[in-house]
């Protein structure tokens, strides 16, 4: 049979950066501490291409993914992102002729939790992952990998609070009394969602949850799928007593992420993001931040 | 050139309901009172089929389309649904084997709003229309359309404003006293999407401006794209002054369907749907309803 | 605490046909004949509400959900129907003021199917599920519910072959011989895909498992995420061996299920739907129908 | 009033990257040679904030895009990236403590296409425009933009039909006479994306025509609304005459770039991506690659 793919390509002999396949749905077995987890992944998969060969042998990319995802079903792996290194690495084996090889994955994830033990419900996040292996010169290969989560929280605006704040001590000049200086005042708020993700290398690890918490830490409030009444104004006076612009969201983060993860090295990598969908408007609020832990740990951040 | 679709079907001899085409997107020139708009539409096209026929002709679909929607630079038409209802007549004339049509449309819209006349600027809302041909038993021709809008606003919770109420006089006992009676307190707060869509004979028309106001009418209060400091405060308050559950959106909107659409006959249709995307969980909450104008205008309501 | 719900509305004193949540996301176990599968699953609970009550008690509905669906990590459910037919039934007890609550779910599904045993790897599906609850009279509550699912897949166009083959005969007359009669012709072939949903009374069951079967069987030919060089032909050869209009997947769909589901009594419902997201067009092409299964099984088909 | 946002951050005193406003849509009025077009753009505005600063004023971004993109309804502007540029520009007047401005604009385009003159009909595309603003040391301010487009179109499978000609001519020996070398096989065929780029110094242009232009001409076929039987089969052998993998796509693309663009410098730079929605399986694959015009031009191309 003609092997169309190892044929020269016809015109343009450019190596190319990045073939692959997209939007591949696995089911994969992880095993957590205390509990199996069925993850539904969504992966893409990519390699370089050199410039004197027509196609990426694609179908490789389906079975790789089907070895590694499907066999967790029996033996589960110990993360999403070791699973995308163990891809990358295979990725490099059977494209002989790469020498880069990606690997991008995000998954839905569930946890219980609650305003209280009797309240815990199952709350859905998402996880992040990548991992990307680069065959050196000398042929061997260099793994790096990504790990991360986004969750959906709460944010109240501060500055909307002291504008109401002002025109409702106008309304009411007994407002203006010392015994109201701390009186949460109204304001917009909106779901946000927030990202966390570490740059590491191949052999360091970062647990997921404490990363969910980690992000629900510094947004106004974490929101929760039971809330009775009593609840209910106790996530709102929460959220109102922790008024948050995008940009404290992100600077909260980053600025407890050393304390948090004492055992990543400087070198490793943190990215922050942030979308506020702001109830007073009907576009979005964002703010993004990058930088290494290094810089994170100096005086002056960065 | 065989004509596949006019064959007779290898099984299941059915007449189909609905088959034709979805997701075409167009650009249809509006004539309004005062200027010219440019919608970028969505069209979806059906017709029946009978049971002897292998297959619809949908390339004359397309034409209609292009027919009547291209057209409309050079000569634009009145409204999107007296467009829908060319469409759904000329399907009628061009499928000689079908005896139903139905095309479906949306369209963003633009409108200039603001909290005050210098800070207006473009905000974007949602038209639907609908149009219906049935070819009845004598040949004639019966025409019915739909008209209608989505608008994104905000709704204040009402529920958790009195408990956050209740937890803050606990605090600070003097909020009390009776001058803070009507003190808008903090509540959870979120982006509103509300439709109202009339169900109309052919004939009959509704200005959708107008339907784009009584949607953020009933909202506890619309949303604007430029918000100076105090106008944030001015907004985040008037919500707070209006705090709305779903339920109340939609009661509060279909309250005004009688006085503000007084030409509408008994027999119109209107349908009313919201979805607050609640800011203290990670899902949304919904509402919808459905009667005719005569029900609405009963003492009772329908 | 005050009962802002309980209170009366201010406005619009109309009974709501539909409140509730959507979008809300839950981790289901189902306990299948051979496994235990994870379902991601997204819920929309919702329950009529009466005239003179302002708010439903929405915290029920979350409530409700993390007890039946929470419960299945420990207690794994039937199937995902039977699961909406608890919840619709719990709504009507707790919210006591209800006549109607319905449930629709949806959730990803994985099945290993392969061109061959040793191609095997997982391939995801959409299941569908409702419940619908009703409060008659006499106090009596009455179950219905809703079973299906989507299967992507693969049509080629019967009409573009022939046009085809008429084409390639003119340039090549040795092709009208008759040894290439059922030579099959380069035509438009896409991504189709299709939705098969039974409508039931409470008690009576249909295995999704055969719902796909029944799908992939009318679709031009099955997909898969493996397929080495041979595999990849052989998917092609069958997809236009079996070229297929949206028409031909609905009728040969429903023409197959009177064999497939003999055990379903003439009332049930059938709804069928198709999608194939053209090649040769930006827009996709769709067809749809929906009769009982006593009309399907009369000689002409209803 | 308060100037909560100018205030000091409460904690982490970094300066962010990246803070703004993104899925904002506004109408923008483009005067082209020979028509005005109102395009539905969705914008992206951000700045940097240094670390003294707590917020940055977001609602500059919101009036800046009021002004600019308001003003073209009667003031038409040349392009939507001439748009960006000037958004960018202003961002840096009215967040004086910013040192980075970035715009990002994606918009639908219509533009008429046909198989023949009479059959034309707007065909839908998606521009995309970028515009960066940095305030050098000496407060100099440099721009730079990006300016490209989308369009969907279709690939044919080149491996697939050399497949299934060994198979066909299997089971019809006389397919493997001479006259049929040239003989289109059947395969499978999807719809294709593909998005062209350019990135420029700020006076540099690009005509999007010609962007749209040279993506149509690399994919296998471009794909039309209005397709007659006789143009469905047309276009598929045209599709069927050039099969091409997405690598296929990506390097004839970038291959007749110096031929198409010969104005652009060796500076320039050519961002390349796309997209196939495989009809064979149930994912997507994809390819892209990025270099400069003058690694475009060197005999072995970069």
């Amino acid at each position: 049979m003609r092997d169309v793919h190892a044929e020269a390509p016809a015109r343009g002999h450019l190596r190319l950066r990045s073939v692959g396949v997209a939007g591949i749905r696995k089911p994969l077995v992880v095993q957590r501490a205390d509990r199996q987890v069925t993850l539904a992944v969504t992966f893409r998969v990519m390699v370089d291409l050199p410039s004197g060969r027509k196609g990426s042998d694609l179908s490789r990319n389906a079975e790789i993914l089907a070895e590694v995802v499907d066999s967790t079903v029996t033996r589960p792996v110990d993360s999403l992102e070791s699973a995308c290194s163990s891809i990358a690495r295979e990725l490099l084996v059977r494209h002989a002729y790469a020498t880069e090889a990606s690997v991008e994955a995000s998954a839905e994830y569930f946890l219980r939790k609650g305003v209280s033990e009797e309240k815990r419900s199952y709350e859905d996040y998402l996880l992040l992952a990548e991992a990307r292996a680069v065959r050196e010169p000398d042929g061997a290969v260099r793994l790096s990998r990504a790990v991360g989560a986004e969750a959906v929280g709460m944010t109240a605006c501060p500055c909307a609070m002291e504008t109401c704040r002002a025109e409702l001590v106008r309304e009411h000049p007994d407002l203006a009394g010392p015994q109201f200086a701390d009186l949460p005042m109204i304001s917009h708020n909106q779901r946000n969602r927030t990202r966390l993700v570490f740059e590491l290398a191949d052999a360091e690890e970062v647990e997921v949850d404490r990363v969910i918490e980690a992000i629900e830490a510094a947004q106004s409030s974490p929101t929760y799928a039971i809330l009775k009444r009593g609840d209910e104004g106790a996530v709102v006076l929460d959220a109102h007593r922790h008024p948050k612009f995008v940009e404290d969201v992100i600077r909260d983060l980053l600025a407890g992420v050393p304390e948090r993860f004492p055992e990543l090295p400087d070198s490793a990598g943190v990215r922050a993001s942030t979308v506020s969908e702001e109830s007073i408007h009907k576009y979005n609020v964002e703010a993004s931040h990058r930088l290494t832990m290094g810089e994170l740990r100096r005086p002056n951040g960065g």
